[in-house]
């Protein structure tokens, strides 16, 4: 028998929800070919990564191992699937990258806009097409999501079959792209599927999902029943929304407006790469201003509460010439993501003291999921059959209830979280390694690891405040002159009537002034004692013990 | 005529959850005698208010018009309507407070704490003994809520009969307390309501609110079928849902344990004032260990995911001794307010890490809220027939709702807001004016307005970073030495192969040294072209602006 395993190594979204990164290898042992799936973003908030731009998967093991990586698949254009791969591509060594059409499309805008190769992204047709990489031969099957030429991968490799699902719903009337087919899942199938590695996301949603066709007709009703202007959000890559809101507008006798540059540039890309057909006319906002409002549907952008969206920038007041007012309306045809509630709940309050009426998904009339619920789950299970099932996309919480829910009809299952490498090869999923995995920081234009302590300080001088102390010690080793203190983030005034800096002043005189000789010889030591006295003094104070950072200068003798 | 009239003045509470503070005068323009109904606090954030403790309504009108205050009273125990009572107790001239006894109760407990006397707490029994206050006659009228002694007021002025609700919800079966009483809020109405100032927490909920009794049978059918130890968790202050909880265990044969200081203190004020009866028998922690985990259910703080609660420690591990593993259960008897759902779900998490069962509210089947939905509000306008209905404790969304809801009936309403006096005499609402509101922190030990600027600078370092410069300048207005720079929450390196800090030192040092001697005489020249250089070589080296702190030294001639 061969000595060459087949491997399974998430080092993204195994363990949340976000950042998706896979690792699947054949080969001997250490020395399997690799195929990355997905190099996808998490997004930053103020709680735990203040400053942060963007959240990547830690790809240091795949950079120690890019000579065996084969290529990247890409399975749809998610920022959470896409978004890392312009960025880390340089440090993995330039691989190929492989997508659909409309995914490959917004992969060669993000790689010119970072100055990688646009042209080492190569569109790929769907199932049956197949893109050989070493010792893999992967299919794209195309699936229904939230945006148009969502994939699940079928990777075949000498050890069997692989279906890697994606993001994935079963919809058999998605308005845009292939409706789910349960014959063209029970085909691939057939020739046994080894291990069914697996979307988790919506595993604690009881029900089955619903198609995105049933929004249509309620986002219509409310439309037409709208006396003023309607505006509409939802994520721009959801295109078939946006067709479906289009048209609700555009029968309501409604002009549409695109409101925000990724609402135009999806309706754009949709339109270019053929997948958006008959989309209504769309009128330029300029030309909008002129419209009576009550013939106005606007599609904007900023479901998520993003500060910098239309959906805000209207919340604010103007943006480009149009605002809202009493009697408008605004649908968010969207979930909100937690950790945004109070950003999208700020803004509805904005809107209300507008007196502009706000509707939410309303338990499911205006929205609908992109993933596959509990039943759905247990539904693909049933069809692919597969020799091991490893839950995929999802905190651990989700993970280890799809596991549970594998496990109960009998199938080998793993709660595979970032780092652990699974041998695939043998009749159940086998824990055979633990690999460094973390979070790499989009700060700026550097790289920053999660462990660097650079946003702990963030966090500590956002919750603590920061006193600066600067001291003079003169070629005697004698302080020049009192300490010198500066505040940021800290009440000017305590408990003295004198102000904070004056007296944190004051108490680090008395101590410098007592401080020994073989201590003044010392800047560490100084340091110290300076910055607990200022740590005391301030605590005295104010109640609070800041940041304090401390520079000594010395007078050097000429 | 009299030219007397009747003032509803809301300070907090009316454009936000949280920080309930509202004011009723009756009197000449100017010179009403005033009573403040609750004084509460809000919640901080990391996104808005990183490192302030609490939240407290702006009472600067009221400590200008303190004079005025005959007394205050406060409605329940929940924090939002107490919790700033003892902080800004000196600052309203010490007025006399009213509460009913399990409030009252807590009322002193934190008088005590923060150095307020006491005694200035008297106790009260409900409707209908009443306490005179000026001109104004109050009553405590029960309603149930999430806590007991819950209270609305009946306010009984010259002009004319107020109810004000407080929190509150229609349970005619609350386990707790007085049940929802149809006859008795009419009994109130009888006379004419001239007002009705009422919670509009709910207002979106579109279905009648569900009785505190319906959980006890889910709750027991759980904890009965649970194989592990049982650990629950729901706010202390829900004391009805800790006896439910706590019988649950009971009855299925297991040890009822209080984890957490809150807990523990909730039960203990509930058996001494009386309001507890019969609650099961409490076993000790340090007993709790020798008692087979199967035999055990823990009733623990911290269903809001807060750090240092009991159910965040056992999620890290011990807790006093106990800890949780596979197959045990956690039962969130709770909702997760907006805004604490990270926390929440990293808990979770952790947990699920730990092979623990998590079961959260599911839908309403272990947690009913604890105010009136939709339908109940509609309920009590109808028996209420006031002449005006004042929406009062929730977002701008909730008020406007909550007001459109009463013009639908007829009822005279306006969407009165923080800050808004209004007439009350007339017929209708009448805004007559706006008192300068706004929102108290306490930082520590301090009290800081949150115009100030102080968590405006603490929010700009967590997101950009900071840079301290020291520069000395020497007798002769010349530069002594270089730079010195020292960076916090900022990356060592940037896109040089050089530190940070000196390639900053290095920049500046040039900028120094090309200053002309007008500058270097000028501290503030100085600072502004230093900070600027800074933050254009931060930029170019890191991608950021940060913040920048320059401290100028000036060696003085002897």
């Amino acid at each position: 028998m061969s000595r060459d395993r087949l491997i399974y190594l998430p080092l993204g979204g195994a363990g949340e929800i976000g950042m998706n990164t896979y690792v699947y290898g054949y080969g001997p042992k250490g020395k399997e070919r690799l195929i990355v799936v997905d190099i996808g973003v998490a997004f930053p908030d103020m709680d735990s990564t203040p400053g942060v731009d963007l959240i990547m998967a830690d790809v240091t093991w795949l950079e120690e191992n890019k000579e065996r990586i084969e290529a990247v698949f890409i399975t749809h254009a998610h920022e959470d699937h896409i978004g890392g791969l312009s960025h880390l591509w340089h440090q993995l060594g330039h691989p190929v990258v492989y997508a659909r059409a409309f995914t490959a499309h917004h992969a060669r805008r993000k790689m010119e806009e970072q100055g990688a190769d646009p042209q080492e992204v190569h569109t790929v047709s769907p199932y049956p097409e197949v893109v050989e990489a070493g010792p893999f031969a992967v299919s794209f099957m195309p699936v229904a999501h939230s945006i148009p030429e969502s994939s699940g991968l079928v990777i075949d490799t000498p050890a069997g079959r692989i279906v890697h699902t994606g993001d994935f719903k079963l919809d058999e009337t998605p308005i845009i792209g292939e409706p789910f087919s349960p014959e063209l899942w029970a085909e691939i199938a057939k020739p046994g599927v080894k291990a069914l590695v697996c979307d988790s996301t919506n595993v604690f949603s009881p029900k089955a999902g619903r198609s995105e066709k049933t929004v249509g007709p309620e986002i219509e009703r409310l439309v037409k029943e709208a006396k003023g202007m309607v505006v509409a959000t939802t994520f721009a890559s959801n295109v078939a929304r946006l067709k479906t809101l289009a048209e609700a507008g555009h029968r309501a006798g409604r002009s549409v407006v695109l409101l925000g540059r990724a609402m135009r540039r999806m309706v754009t890309a949709g339109v270019e790469t053929g997948i958006l057909k008959d989309f209504p006319t769309v009128v330029p906002v300029e030309e909008a201003r002129d419209i009576p409002r009550e013939n106005l549907m606007l599609l904007a952008t900023g479901s998520q509460g993003e500060r910098r969206a239309a959906v805000a920038q209207l919340s604010r007041g103007k943006y480009l010439g149009m605002s809202m007012k009493e009697g408008d309306l605004l649908l968010f045809s969207s979930k909100t993501i937690p950790g945004n509630e109070r950003g999208v709940i700020n803004i509805m309050n904005a809107f209300s003291e507008m007196g502009v009426d706000i509707v939410d998904d309303d338990g499911g009339l205006y929205h609908v999921s992109g993933h596959a619920n509990r039943p759905d789950l247990e539904r693909v299970h049933e069809i692919m059959q597969p020799q091991m099932l490893i839950p995929m996309h999802g905190e651990h919480r989700h993970l280890r209830q799809h596991a549970k829910l594998g496990e109960q009809k009998g199938l080998a299952s793993v709660v595979a979280v970032n780092g652990m490498m699974i041998n695939l090869s043998g009749n159940r999923p086998e824990v055979v390694e633990y690999i460094d995995s973390g979070r790499t920081y989009l700060d700026g234009s550097v790289k920053i690891g999660a462990l660097d302590g650079v946003v702990r300080e963030r966090i500590r001088m956002a919750l603590n405040g920061h006193i600066m102390v600067s001291i003079i010690i003169d070629e005697e080793d004698s302080p020049l002159g009192d300490p010198w203190v500066e505040i940021m983030g800290l009440p000017r005034f305590g408990r003295s009537s004198a102000e904070l800096v004056d007296v944190v002043e004051t108490d680090l005189g008395h101590v410098l002034m007592r401080m020994d000789a073989k201590t003044l010889a010392d800047d560490d030591k100084i340091e110290d004692q300076i910055r607990k006295a200022a740590r005391r003094s301030a605590q005295d104070e104010i109640g609070k013990k800041p940041e304090v950072t401390v520079v000594v200068s010395r007078l050097l003798e000429n």
